[in-house]
């Protein structure tokens, strides 16, 4: 390729927001999905490991909802950069929660080839963000999805007091206020 | 308990079809989720591992919905058996695929207590199983989902000029023929 690759929105999460098991760069047993913009989509590429299957041959459904997931919560945070006129990467990104996540599957997912997830903006408000997103393999598609991200409620930072910036965090949530974190 | 659990119908898998990384017997890699009937409605429980986290002290969504996915398949397979005047263990379970799959993030789940995971039959035809599904954690309902399930494709079936028995395979689904299995 001749022009370098983008920066990943997850290389930009605040290391306490850092851990998911998709996408968390610190997460050791994660998947480290990465998702890069490509002109008005995102992009992140997989390639799920042998075990990752529903049926020999064909990669698990549940792990395809997990990319979607990921990714999706990843287009949030990017397309909140650019809507403050930030390129990602020029600062912390902002971390997002699952509000809905509507995943039609297609047709089975073969186990084997690179799956590329790809993202598109649908809306965005201060409350909410839509985010339409879609998997396929050797250029097949074999699921689309709906995902809504919400800012992350207050209560799911366990270190606001310990310095890290939250963006959109302080924000209204859909979601109702949640369980104190486990210490 | 003065009753025995009900049998788990992910155990009557077919040996070709318990290899599902969310609930296969067959899968050492997996998580190996378990549907019972209790009553009317169908359970299973499991408790998250200490990296299966969003952010530190809550569970993962791609879990949350892997979890709820497989368990609707369950709670597909079971039906099957119910409308076919069987108990679940009377014979090979019917495998189902997802057809789509929604899930409404009500709240964050706390990592830590056991996740219970419910399932209720709402639909059955021939062609679909629609299931609704709920996750708690210490009786908090954390996520709603309705979950739509189909006979798996002929496609899917690696070796059914092997012998194994697949109820329900040849009726007909919503989804496109599926490329042929890699080998």
């Amino acid at each position: 390729m001749s022009e370098p690759a983008a920066k990943a929105v997850q290389d930009f999460y605040p290391d306490d927001f850092a851990h998911c098991y998709g996408c968390g760069r610190l997460n050791a047993h994660g998947l480290q999905l990465k998702t890069r913009w490509e002109g008005d989509e995102t992009v992140a590429r997989f390639t799920p490991r042998p075990f990752d299957i529903a049926v020999p041959g064909f990669v698990y459904g549940g792990l395809v909802a997990s990319l979607i997931d990921c990714h999706a919560m990843g287009t949030a945070a990017a397309a909140a950069d650019r809507a403050a006129g930030r390129e990602v990467g020029d600062g912390p990104a902002s971390r997002f929660v699952t509000a809905a996540l509507r995943v039609d599957f297609l047709e089975p997912t073969p186990l084997g080839p690179v799956l590329e997830v790809r993202g598109r903006l649908k809306e965005r408000t201060e409350r909410k963000t839509v985010v339409e997103a879609w998997v396929s393999a050797e250029g097949r598609v074999t699921a689309r999805a709906e995902v809504v991200a919400v800012p992350m409620p207050a209560g799911m930072a366990l270190s606001e007091s310990a310095g890290t910036v939250m963006p959109g965090a302080s924000q209204g949530s859909e979601r109702k206020t949640p369980p104190p974190p486990r210490s």
